[in-house]
């Protein structure tokens, strides 16, 4: 058995992140970014450093694998792009706890940097592993725009990345038995219940709506109440709704934090809304239910602003239950759930895989007050070295 | 007496701004822009035509005064700019009617054209009449940005407006003896009543709100209910809130139209809100008893968010009556209320001033489903023409 990994290990890794894409509202490092290349880079460094070489898959995934051991390997990993304004532990922590992980295991560890976990730039959250697993639309992914109206197909390009070669991500998957992440808690249960870490059971079931409101743009002073047709108001009065609906105690958890206005201007009624209504809960019976009850408000607040609700299911997700065994070796027992998406509960829909959550004081993620103690990391990392040891033995 | 004004010679002239600054989503000539410059170029064709020479103020408003008549004159006039989006009649309708006017008028008749009347790219609502009238803090307003980040200071001089000539506007308005205005109707007051036109009694009193909320940016799915400071929640909330404590029957008259989100991303929750509200009514007490109640509701729902919410006057007016000789010179009777601002009711803080409005079948405004027929517009001019005619005898 090796020895444990030690929370100084993990502060010299992190440590050559610091100054990518730090901006005084947090980390921004978008993917397929320069600070994205800039965080790739450390990668190769960090491959170099234990004498391996860094490969990237068809999707743009970073992989370390051994040098000296045949696949399929079990492998560990996070992502290293962020939030606009997030914390420096999300992703990250994943990343340089697997090096340290697989620079001490007594078995073959593959280091893996999924692409583009967050999404942040072309609402494709999990892109690299969808790839991997044969999940994600290329197609109607690589003709998105960002903000500035580059496509996704040619930042792709620009990266290194063959847009025509997303379709072969797959092959790749072939190379790992299984698949393990660390990730900070993004809420405060484990600094409530006073663990440092612990084992993750699967992802909570999810669904995404997409709201369309569309009104009349017209004079912000002048029109008569019984003449509007206020998209923002019909906006304002379904998010009170679909908040309302989740009902109290927090088994659903409904989060409204997009919203894009038009004309969003001082004196002319909004004509259009679209806004974004995203649950989450242990099981889909219960995120349905809700959506039931969304609609039966949205159409009585249609009625009322005479404007017109389309409401598009953008993702439904049932959840996905962590491998029992990938459990059992994580310690099992007292397990959390995760509210988030992760790359390993996209892995988790073809291989064995599992994930160690470490405690987060703050309970905050996506921003910047998000916080780690290493020592509590780096117990989550000695967990999961002993998991691997044992699952890979 | 010289004879009417005709729907055709109203359409002449509005000929001429046609291409300027269409887009799909409407009319954007926002001021100091080129689309602003070629409107600007059209005003000084209209002069010429008419023997007369455009001049500009120090504040960029346009004039083309009597040649032959000393000052002070009577003026008419409105604006060229206009909102995002807008229609074609806004403005444009009230100085094409100025020049129609002072070309048939037995008595002289300045025309003019106000600057940045919508404020639309800097927020700075009936910049050239307040400049006039002395009321425009110049060193704040030159210091505003746009969207793109450019000082209003910039885009002045690049305009050929020393913006370190702000304060000498003032002595330009001892030109005008009184001023009018032709504009379309902002609602279907006129429409309802079958009236082709109308004179205005004044302005309606308005209270402009800036809202801050701060919350805490974190993540959308994981952070417990009981846990959130969710920013995108308490503005929901106070939207429906200070709508419903508007009542019923439109005697205030409530917009939020505009909102700032922070980071409006899908999966963080919103740090923070920045949202506009407005209201108007015909007299100051309805619009304070109205931001009373507000205030309440955002002291509730700032406790009930976990947020804070500042609520800021951001403008606050007792409206403005038109002077009783010019709405008797405009046949007064059953006169209507603006719930808009206008530069007549600025410049009636200093001079006599009025108003008539034209009929807007739709009632639509800032919007590109605005309609006017020049018949009816032809009509009020007309009736403009008699009273400038009677009030400069």
């Amino acid at each position: 058995m090796s020895g444990g990994i030690a929370a100084d290990d993990l502060a010299a890794r992190l440590a050559g992140l610091e100054g990518i894409g730090e901006t005084p509202e947090g980390i921004v490092r978008l993917a397929w970014t320069p600070e994205d290349a800039a965080c790739r880079a450390w990668f190769a460094a960090q491959a170099r450093a234990l004498g391996r070489t860094a490969e990237a898959d068809p999707a743009g995934n970073l992989w370390a694998p051994p040098p000296d051991a045949p696949a399929p390997w079990w492998g560990a990993g996070s992502h290293l792009d962020s939030v606009r304004g997030g914390g420096r532990f999300d992703g990250p922590l994943g990343v340089a706890a697997a090096f340290a992980i697989a620079e001490r295991a007594t078995v073959p560890v593959a280091v893996l940097c999924l692409a583009d976990e967050e999404g942040a730039r072309y609402n494709t959250p999990t892109f690299g592993s969808r790839a991997l697993v044969g999940r994600l639309d290329a197609a109607e992914a690589v003709a998105r725009t960002d903000d500035r109206g580059i496509a996704l197909g040619d930042a792709l390009r620009a990266a290194g990345v063959d847009p025509d070669g997303l379709a072969r991500a797959p092959e790749w998957l072939a190379r790992l038995r299984g698949f393990l992440e660390l990730h900070i808690d993004q809420t405060r249960e484990l600094a409530t219940a006073g663990r440092a870490a612990g084992a993750v059971s699967g992802l909570a079931a999810r669904l995404r709506l997409q709201v369309d409101v569309d009104g009349q743009a017209d004079h912000a002073g002048t029109t008569p109440p019984a003449e509007r047709r206020d998209a923002m108001s019909a906006a304002a009065r379904l998010i009170v709704a679909a908040e309302n609906a989740a009902g109290r105690g927090g088994a659903i958890r409904v989060t409204a934090s997009r919203i894009l206005v038009a004309p969003n201007a001082l004196t002319t009624i909004a004509g259009h809304v679209r806004l974004w209504l995203d649950a989450r809960a242990a099981g889909l019976a219960a995120v349905d239910g809700w959506l039931d009850a969304v609609r039966g408000e949205a159409a009585a607040i249609a009625a009322r602003t005479r404007t017109e609700i389309a409401i598009h299911v953008a993702s439904r997700s049932a959840g996905t239950p962590f491998d029992p065994r990938v459990r059992a070796a994580l310690g099992g027992g007292d397990e959390l759930l995760s509210f988030a998406g992760h790359d390993a509960g996209v892995l988790a829909e073809r291989i064995p895989a599992g994930m160690v959550f470490v405690r987060n004081p703050t309970g905050i993620s996506h921003a910047p007050a998000e916080a780690v103690d290493l020592g509590d990391a780096a117990a989550g990392a000695t967990a999961m070295l002993r998991a691997l040891e044992e699952l890979a033995a």
